[in-house]
């Protein structure tokens, strides 16, 4: 059997890893049009802010690593052509033109930057920040520059914004919605998120409408102010890349990425989609929804790999799970934002409260708020949490308290850990749901 | 309606809150023999240390907070006899009896010290290690002296011995098993608890037979070998506190513990059982087991409150999730050992696995090692980690997971967060979950 996978992200490269862990046989073929594979995204902004050394830290492996264990990377070719009646794909390498058949094709294309609407006169010292790239283009471009303006980014700018703020440049971002990051967060917590952190200037319902250029200085034109930088970073704005599985006739969703089912298939025989240009359903409203993470690209490829050797698991709904660190604060979020509910017509009950991580009494304790959204009979929907201390595992246990659809009384039975050092007695997240109980009856 | 509550630990107070909270007519009475309330014994290794400054900080409130509150607590006051057929019961202080009569009694009395088995010559510089009382004694009783000798402790003594060994003090332990915790923890885990941490002479099977005084130092016996020191802390080995609830004429259980139904209801009527007196239902085994935690008492009287009040909750079965400091490390732990898996003949297959708790090339890296147990049909049904980073949320997820029964197959579905500087993008347990799978195929 062979196994074409376009796009060498993290839905690609786990595929091939996990169909190769389990089977010797399968012949597996990677395209990408990239140069760079098998690193996080999300670690650039700690290579920006030098926490990590240098960009080749975070690479975990080169095509040579995956030929070892016989699976062929097609470095820096484009995918020109996807011929589904005779399973057959063209591709694209230094201008020449050839092609291949396939037993079973997996588009893992992910997601492609879109413009900016605003006009830019001239794009030196203008760039997007999305790949590792980008990251090296600007880690050299900023090296004598001093004023940096991030315009309406998702967490790696943010990341990064508040990452150069620490190594001394004067950053600002400018927010375009209510605030940042609109679809985890609510415009309470994201306030308190900002307020905390120290380091960055920001501006919210900042309506950019040109960037001009004056000397070697950027001038960033909204709400009839005028700010100047030297360099501006661009909206990362993205939509799922789907031109291929078009061309292949796969089916494509409202939101503009490639329809698939529970075993991720999509519409036409033999071609599956995985990754960021897929569409997956939402536990919370049994909706499509997008969920453009590295974890649901990663969950998707190790359930595809079952598939393809036929040991049938489904990809399960998503509740969107996430974690970040912005300067010196952690937020975490899991489920939906109580904007959404009210968005799509959900009645919901939902309390932020003020807490601990540790013992009140412990010396170094780390302030912890926890907002908990619940449906009207008490089923937990959505929390988003802040704190200085470590969330990670915090936001998992409440990832699968909303994927078991428990209410929040029965919180009040789960079992957690404690110890003063580490932890309450009474756990946060059963605080929450306490209150929320209280706020109910 | 009054309620009257027999012991003022994590149990007898929390569900006194918990009532009050809900409902302003009832008559909360609570009885203690202490005189101390409303602290946390496991912060008394942080007050030893000097993590903590006093033993007065670890204290949360006093009689007169909770009298404000309209809950009245007799300190240091022993209740002598329970009659269940006129509902009365007596109590005695500053050797005057009394009697009073109740609607609702909860028998919270905890667990009480056993004597050790060895003999001992003269108790001087000898000393038990279970409350505030006994750690203000080592307190004082330390202060000139250097050489200490724990025997046997769970966590409270453990915790304090490297606490004590950061302080300065010559720390020796003799665990009189073949490791620590052996309840808790397999020997592959207690042992790198022990060879990882640094500051403690550890010795296991330490078969200790007397303990004698030699001029101003203690002589313990050992083994066919005797170490001295200036100070020795006794074994806390503990039993259920039962004799009033004998008295009531309440069924007590193999464990000798009290019998209680799923509603905290004992066999007598309007008696009720809640804390380290009671025996309670393994998650696991479905069998009596015992589960003498904050948690577990702080659980079981919040679900009490509810009763009392006529919301019926019922107590759920216990996975026993348990995070603690050693030293340097932190362990974890939730669900069987693989040690009592085979002591009760249940088949499980079970991986020990090294991994990292951050992306790999982070460099503040926590080191990660998780043992997973599952039954052999993939069920999880135990799970002990050990690390140098936090480990109480993180087991928090393991408690779900066994609650919840889910198979390590499923695990590979579950939503975990990500991102570099806190978590790896394939979770720690679901790599322990891939590791059973594969071992079981």
């Amino acid at each position: 059997m062979r196994v074409v996978i376009i796009g060498a992200g993290a839905a690609g490269l786990t595929l091939a890893s996990n169909i190769r862990e389990n089977d010797e046989k399968t012949e597996i073929i990677i395209f990408t049009q990239s140069e760079d594979i098998a690193y996080s995204p999300c670690a650039i902004p700690l290579v920006l802010g030098g926490c990590i050394e240098s960009f080749d830290d975070i690479i975990m492996h080169d095509a040579d690593y995956y030929l070892d264990k016989n699976i062929q990377i097609h470095l820096s070719t484009t995918v020109t052509g996807v011929d589904s009646s005779s399973k057959k794909i063209t591709f694209e390498k230094d201008s020449n033109s050839e092609s291949m058949t396939y037993d079973k094709l997996v588009i893992a294309a992910g997601s492609e930057l879109i413009a900016p609407e605003f006009e830019i006169d001239d794009m030196d010292n203008i760039f997007s920040l999305t790949n590792i790239s980008d990251g090296r283009i600007i880690q050299e471009s900023i090296k004598d520059k001093k004023e940096i303006v991030f315009i309406s980014n998702l967490s790696i700018g943010i990341e990064s914004a508040y990452e150069l703020a620490r190594k001394g440049y004067d950053v600002t971002f400018l927010e375009q919605s209510f605030g940042i990051l609109p679809l985890f967060l609510d415009g309470e917590i994201s306030q308190k998120l900002v307020e905390l952190n120290e380091g960055v200037d920001f501006e919210t319902n900042a309506d950019v409408t040109s960037i001009t250029t004056n000397g070697s200085k950027k001038e960033i034109h909204y709400n009839d102010k005028t700010i100047s930088a030297d360099v501006v970073i661009l909206p990362s704005n993205k939509v799922p890349s789907t031109s291929l599985a078009k061309q292949a006739g796969c089916e494509i969703g409202d939101f503009g990425a490639v329809v698939i089912n529970e075993y991720l298939e999509t519409s036409v025989e033999d071609i599956y989609a995985i990754g960021d240009c897929v569409e997956v359903k939402s536990h919370i409203t049994g909706t499509p929804t997008l969920s453009p993470a590295g974890t649901t690209a990663v969950r998707q490829a190790m359930v595809l790999a079952n598939n393809l050797l036929g040991n049938k698991l489904t990809f399960d709904p998503v509740v969107n799970t996430v974690v970040s660190k912005v300067g010196d604060y952690n937020y975490a979020c899991s489920g939906i934002t109580e904007s959404f509910a009210e968005m799509i017509g959900m009645p919901v009950v939902s309390v932020c409260i003020e807490t601990c991580q540790k013992a009140r009494y412990y010396p170094q304790n780390n302030k912890l708020c926890i907002k908990m959204i619940c449906k009207d009979d008490g089923t937990v929907v959505g929390c988003q949490m802040l704190s200085d201390g470590d969330l990670s595992s915090r936001i998992d246990a409440l990832s699968f308290i909303i994927t078991d659809n428990m209410k929040c009384e029965e919180l009040i039975q789960k079992e957690f850990s404690y110890t003063p050092s580490l932890a309450m007695v009474v756990n946060p997240i059963v605080q929450a749901a306490l209150a929320i109980r209280k706020k109910m009856q």
